[in-house]
């Protein structure tokens, strides 16, 4: 019922008296290049692996609330991928897929949608969502990988069309605020071995570049919901 | 209403046989080239005005229903801008514009909300509702302006920081189904004397490269909801 909170809470707020919320995301770390600047600019238009990037930040969207990163990831990478969406009655005879549409018997079958309000979700039912989307995924969880592989097979599909990486990482281990975290990558640069994360929490943080290997360490973490099984990536194409 | 509706089809789609719309948007024609391509991507990659295309392409939105393109587009503006957005409790401590909680005393005295999700909103209502969320606007119709004056007007502010360009134009007259629109400029290329518009309606086109003398005509086309005045642009900032 996010849906109706939100659409109840903005009359609320704006029939009433509104009171701004800060109008700036949360400082990045020194380690962190955030695409909303100069250098992670240059960083994208010198990137050796970027055809994921346009098809993505054309269909670039802000989780609903603090608990649908994954399903806003989802959103973004199905749309990019032109899935057929369920039809839509505000957009007919037009559709997308949206935070809400995305969920469906099949979806509820994985994890239901009440519980992901609750708690978010795992690598493990990030790749169940996707696969009872219709796309063809591999779950890789970080312990049963290696840096190496992750740069290999994450930089590959980044630099193919249809291809596309979603990254489950502690957000703590990259001096973020704070928990546990799922969003696209978009691009890799070789030179400076870093990652290009969408991060779905636009109200947060804006896009950054990570390095290759503190993404891996934030990705090769417990995750205590997943039965301390790490976090990792999942690999999706149609 | 929207939220509610868009809500309850999910559900009834969702839980029913789903059914799929079309899973690409409209084709394009000749005249415009999309950013979905290796074309559009080069002509960002060489456009000398683009200080506009980061900030704006981080904050895209789809229009949450077809007659909410200048909502969507004043959402993207106001985020982009980094105004700050009235409190949301699904996001709280964090917040950021959407397409409700843009709404308030000041915008319903420009123009109610129900009267936008009817008819839309005409330039006049969009510079009143740009103004009545804080914004410092410059209304432009084109009857009243020039091709020259509007290329080197748009084409400075996009090559500025924290400037934006919002145009409203006939679909039809660059080739597009079909009606009036409002979608933000995010970038100008000189050599090829085209704009690039970040079309808010995703599910139906992607951002396209438009000439500029293409575009000039099609704002300068007369708009029957304001009294047959020509639509035109807003030139925005904070």
């Amino acid at each position: 019922m996010i849906t109706r909170l939100l659409f109840a809470g903005a009359l609320a707020v704006g029939l009433a008296m509104p009171t701004a919320a800060p109008a700036d995301t949360l400082p990045l770390p020194a380690n962190l290049v955030g695409l909303d600047g100069a250098k992670g600019e240059a960083l994208l238009f010198e990137a050796e692996a970027r055809s994921a990037y346009f098809p993505l930040s054309l269909q670039f969207v802000t989780q609903e609330n603090q608990a649908f990163c994954g399903v806003a990831s989802l959103v973004m990478v199905l749309n990019a991928l032109k899935v057929p969406a369920p039809s839509s009655p505000a957009l007919a005879p037009f559709s997308a897929f949206d935070q809400e549409n995305l969920f469906n018997d099949r979806t509820e079958a994985v994890v239901p949608r009440a519980r992901i309000a609750e708690r978010g979700m795992t690598l493990d039912q990030l790749g169940g969502l996707a696969a009872a989307s219709g796309l063809k995924i591999e779950v890789r969880h970080a312990e049963d990988t290696t840096l190496d592989a992750f740069r290999r097979l994450a930089s590959e599909s980044l630099a193919a069309d249809g291809r596309h990486v979603l990254v489950n990482y502690l957000r703590s281990a990259i001096g973020q605020e704070k928990y546990g975290h799922i969003s696209p990558l978009a691009a890799y640069d070789k030179e400076s071995d870093r990652f290009l994360i969408l991060d779905v929490a636009r109200y947060k943080y804006p896009p950054v570049w990570v390095g290759a290997a503190e993404l891996f360490a934030a990705m090769n973490t417990p995750d205590a919901d997943n039965n301390g099984r790490s976090r990792g990536f999942v690999l999706v194409s149609r």
